[in-house]
């Protein structure tokens, strides 16, 4: 891909990213902010150019910010703005600045409001939170004690963010995205625009296939394919003209014709809520019987807010005896195929609709490993069951399917996970047949 | 956290980690090498100072190789070692050593042997492989077509290695550790050694106070502390002598002591395998009803291996109708309390541990938002309930403590997972009633 390099040759402003923290350069914790303000300012029209990670260290971090000036159009920093003496981002943007710091007391007013709040005393050791270098402003933050901090460094835009997540996601969307609207208008206005396809079920080499004649090198827009678990994303990048003339629409409408039924959605869609909205749709109800996911395909379905319209919930039966008696998976079903088997998958399924009182029941039984494998039944082998009581009366349309999952344990479950509610939103769109990825023919089991 | 700075106040040798790629600056796929380096060369002794990360761009490579000679003992490169066009790490460090490339015989010869051994002639692109810059060398790949290479600048030990962690692996093994163990052994040897302690239901805050002494700047051992949710871990590092005398380890029990009883392990472990360790003592069973969580206390719990042994399962309870049929929630206790409520936490776990046969019965009710918050139940209100059925005999044991908690959704559902893995780990030790981070005095929702 050669964007950025063009980028630079047509002198378009370009962002870095740089992050704070002894516990990333050493490797303790990974960093996690840059790849996710690498997607929202690419959303944005505005390409970083260079990422960065530096330790708790004030002169390291002011050496950085001023490199980072003198060829970026905005910085956006992550970190060190907790109370505690190694937090040193404001020290190192006052020494970058030329300045001094100095209480912000609107900052340290929405501190002790915080703490009143949580009903007790600001320990002496958060007042530092309120600091600020003179001519920069501070930012508030509604989910946490740090302020962020905006300032002019040079012809560039600094901005101190929190390190966590929850504070530092909600605070670039309110004050960072609308700088970078100002930056990208003075360059001429939006540059870029991206767009993404989502799939599921699909390899990535497959995926990339059907749409190959997209992805050709130096195409405007330019289309590229990431794998992350079972999902395969088309990111469709149109640079100049391309991004406003409709051209960037055409190619999502193109591989979204291309990777049908499997692509499930676009840009923030993701996999649960693209299913939640076909049985919102059907009105029907899922409900779910966990074995070795434990709870991760409910916990993956409930982070759709509204989810209760057509989810109920169901059933975590990592033991035998909680698959007989809360499911009813006969016991001798249980002594005779085991666990992980056809049957039991079967059985579980329509448990868990029977007894949700659901359309829908979805099961999950496997091998997550590390231990627990067998030469019939190795590590990475699931069964996903998928019960349908398409009326409740007719009699109930209960289907299992054998995956083989290659990875650790919680790529394991992570990957049936989604497979398995691909499938249901398949069913609910009277496509359950679908052949999907890492189905293992399943005489292949029962031999 | 100060061991870098004092690293370079004490001129001991650093390390800096350098990524090249567009796809890694754009955020579509997530940069792995770096974190893995750093911790390698940890381990090796040596500290990473700092990650950089830079597109596919000759001139941004050359100028970040030559920043970081300037301060680093060892910069390790990787990426951009391939065929194609936008591969240019071999180009930029020709560039920042001031030399041309020129082509290498051996090399040339282990691809023209690669690709005859795998039955097809070698692609006209690939021949760049074999280029190095003049006085740098080739490091034989057993594994792919990209050699890396190995240069000095300045004062630097340079390494080019490939991007795929298959290949990159092997090769810092064979090649990049022998030339630590020198840069470190003209030091003076191991300079350094690691441990963390890890705690659940103290503030950053308070929980930093309480080892306040040992983290004294400058100190060695030295301690800082890191939050990610709910854990608050100390890091400790000892340098020099302190590094093989004890001192860490006695570092490591002072702060355990003073975290006691929050403190629940050390290094790797995690809390759910840290409170299935107490359950697997006690020969306790723990199952559970979940709510607002949707099964994310269970998929967390599962994420150890043989958890079997202490987890035998449970309910997801989203819709009131399952709280009741599932759970034996009364409909009169839903409809005068509501689902996040004392009485329907006490409830579920009553009703998790009794028909699951558990001794423990852990329950999450509460409102995770966005939606859905009230002034009485604001978002992030939740009810964590916890029962133990003592002996069968006896009369189970039942509470419900009020949490209020900050964040979005899923920080909400997160860290109230961790707080009730922390509680039943609390209470299966005889200390269920210690107070724990983010709870609400219960008056103020009865009130």
């Amino acid at each position: 891909m050669l964007p950025i390099r063009s980028y630079a040759l047509r002198r378009m402003p370009t962002a870095a990213v740089l992050s704070i923290g002894d516990e990333l350069v050493l490797g303790q914790v990974s960093e996690r902010n840059g790849g996710w303000l690498s997607a929202e300012l690419l959303k944005l029209g505005l390409m970083v150019s260079e990422h960065r990670t530096v330790a708790d260290d004030r002169l390291a971090i002011s050496s950085a910010l001023r490199e980072l000036a003198s060829r970026a159009a905005l910085i956006v920093v992550t970190g060190g703005l907790g109370p505690t003496d190694d937090d040193l981002s404001r020290e190192a943007l006052a020494d970058a600045l030329g300045t001094e710091l100095e209480e912000d007391g609107r900052a340290l007013q929405n501190l002790l409001d915080l703490y009143r709040r949580r009903g007790r005393p600001m320990p002496a050791m958060n007042r530092k939170q309120a600091l600020r270098p003179k001519c920069a402003k501070c930012i508030d933050n509604p989910h946490g004690t740090a302020p962020g901090v905006a300032a002019r460094l040079g012809e560039s835009e600094v901005f101190l963010l929190p390190g966590p997540p929850n504070e530092m996601r909600p605070m670039f969307h309110d004050v960072v995205a609308p700088a970078v609207l100002v930056i990208t208008a003075r360059a001429g206005g939006l540059q870029l625009a991206t767009a993404s396809v989502h799939s599921c079920g699909l390899s990535e080499s497959a995926a990339a296939e059907l749409i190959r004649p997209l992805m050709e090198r130096g195409g405007n827009p330019l289309v590229g394919t990431t794998a992350s678990g079972a999902v395969v994303t088309a990111r469709i990048r149109a640079m100049g003209a391309a991004a406003t003339d409709g051209a960037l629409e055409r190619a999502v409408q193109e591989v979204q014709r291309a990777w049908a039924p499997y692509a499930f959605g676009r840009d923030g869609l993701t996999l649960p809520a693209a299913m939640g909205e076909v049985l919102r749709r059907e009105r029907a109800m899922l409900a779910v019987a966990e074995s070795c996911s434990g709870g991760g395909v409910g916990a993956l379905i409930t982070t759709v807010p509204g989810s209760s319209r057509w989810f109920a919930g169901g059933f975590i039966t990592y033991s035998n005896e909680l698959k007989r008696d809360l499911c009813g998976v006969p016991s001798a079903m249980l002594a005779e195929h085991g666990a992980v088997s056809e049957e039991v998958a079967r059985a579980l399924a329509q448990g868990a609709a029977e007894r949700c009182n659901c359309r829908f029941g979805l099961s999950i039984t496997g091998v997550a490993g590390p231990d627990g494998g067998s030469a019939e039944k190795p590590v990475g082998l699931v069964w996903i069951g998928l019960c349908d009581r398409v009326s409740s009366g007719a009699p109930p349309n209960t289907k299992a399917r054998c995956f083989q999952l290659l990875g650790d344990r919680e790529t394991v479950r992570e990957r049936t996970a989604r497979v398995g509610l691909q499938w249901v939103r398949l069913a609910a769109l009277g496509m359950g047949d679908v052949p999907l990825l890492w189905e293992r023919p399943t005489q292949g089991v029962r031999a």
